[in-house]
């Protein structure tokens, strides 16, 4: 029931119209290996910053049991750094400053100890990278699951076709399907991605909800309605981690395994908005998880008896 | 269990990215008392047209069981006209042309055999049409749904709210509920709009599914993810005419009975898309009902089990 994360492990600084932060933590392996310790215990990371981060933040990393060993620290080097500005919608942003960094040449180095992992969450990298870390593990995992974004789709296109043809379950959020597939209708879109290479697809519409579609089956989780949205930054990557955080604790792979999987998901993706950056999911207690799960079975359980 | 409707009958002539039509029969009181008509035997219309509406358009609300004695036919007039163009991605639409004619000076005249009608379904038309109704009922329904639109918020907000003062259940969509309350958060929206009169409010958001708000309760149904949306035109009406009918049909008016409800109105919703105006939703079985229902439950229902 091990994990193997891979993933940025960097520097953000938000500013959203309820405020702004300075550099604090972030990246794709941060958000995913934080939300997926509440579930399983034996996480492990594979990414790269620069001397810049800092040992306070690698041990935020191994107090949630995350396994840093495979954390590459390039001293001379500074990690990995986005700001971005969120619109009064929440729903849209400028990215301010990227800056790769460590990350224009990350190797994504494995350590012989993570060679056993059973599940491999690919955060949002280089597809190439992406598709390194596959080829680099001597075991084919259980579960390989990829996320990615329109970025590589614009700029590494060929790339990221490979990969997905490596990948059990694919993430991205609605556009991401629609310029991928090329198709409007997201049932489209699925039948048409999952052409491509991966089982499973989930797309991810923010305060929609996401689905999760098989080549037979579909299933929705809706996002729990908040008085207030703080911050996404990060929701999708902690959705992501709540999820194969959950299948790697119940090693239950079956479209009823990831429909539970996306609900808690969704639990964990909709604690991540309440504050700013990771600031939330570093402290929830398991019965706030529980609890929050409770919320959404009875937001959308419903009985039906026919006549 | 007889439900009495409210609303326009009238003339749409619809433009999509799949086609267009000339005059077909439109109007929210003909969408909801042929959807409510699958799960009620016992509905009564209140309505207007002109004589350019004719008998065979009428016919088809008295096939669907549709008592059409409060229907009144002004035969030197014309009836509520209305086109629009949807654009390319079928969520927004230009209005062409909005004829009131026999709408303008609409006389809501409520036949004696209809005052003991048990629920009430309040199309959307003026707020003040709509309260001249409820006053005009000598008892007051189990059950008043009202329906309306930004519209009558822009040119008749006093009336609006003096008429959510007088009804149960309010239905808007997403944007109207914004425009209501003056809360971007749906959530903070439904406490307002809660406040202003309704114990109960749903917020429909088309393709992203429809909300239920009571004071302390939330409940969320998806909608049918599609291969194609043909015509949304009605689905609004259509989902409140399967809301109503099934509650009509059941007399469960509790939170639990509207849950189920807002999964039949989805249902119905979820038909009306695929073809133009009402060319769905007139010719159902109720096996196609009761199948279209399941895939809802196969959509959304999960099981968690807490370890």
């Amino acid at each position: 029931m091990s994990l193997l994360v891979v993933g940025s492990v960097a520097f953000d600084a938000i500013e959203t119209p309820f405020g702004k932060t300075d550099k604090i933590v972030g990246g794709s392996g941060s958000y995913i290996s934080i939300a997926a310790s509440y579930f399983t215990k034996n996480t492990n990371i594979v990414a790269v910053v620069g001397g810049d981060f800092g040992q306070t933040n690698i041990e935020l990393l191994q107090r949630h049991g995350v396994n840093t060993d495979g954390l590459q620290i390039k001293e001379n080097e500074k990690s990995f750094f986005w700001s971005g500005k969120y619109h009064n919608d929440m729903n849209t942003r400028d990215t301010l400053v990227t800056e790769l960094n460590v990350l224009e040449h990350f190797d994504p180095i494995i350590p012989e100890a993570y060679q056993s992992c059973e599940f491999l969450m690919l955060g949002n990298l280089a597809p190439a990278v992406q598709q390194m870390v596959i080829e680099r593990l001597e075991t084919r995992p259980k579960l390989i699951v990829m996320d990615t974004m329109n970025f590589w789709m614009d700029i590494a296109l060929d790339d990221l076709k490979n990969t997905l043809k490596m990948v059990d379950v694919l993430s991205i959020n609605d556009e991401e399907a629609r310029q991928l597939s090329g198709e409007y209708s997201l049932v489209k879109a699925a039948k048409k991605i999952i052409s491509m290479g991966p089982q499973y697809l989930i797309i991810k519409k923010g305060e929609h909800g996401a689905l999760l579609f098989s080549k037979d089956q579909i299933f929705f989780a809706p996002a729990l309605p908040l008085e207030d949205v703080f911050d996404p930054t990060g929701a999708g990557d902690t959705f992501a981690g709540g999820f194969i955080g959950y299948l790697a604790s119940t090693r239950d792979t079956s479209f009823e395994g990831m429909k539970r999987g996306l609900i808690y998901g969704s639990a964990m993706a909709s604690f991540c908005v309440e504050k700013f950056g990771t600031e939330r999911i570093v402290n929830l207690s398991d019965s706030e998880v529980q609890e929050r799960v409770q919320e959404f079975v009875d937001l959308v359980q419903f009985e039906i008896t026919y006549n």
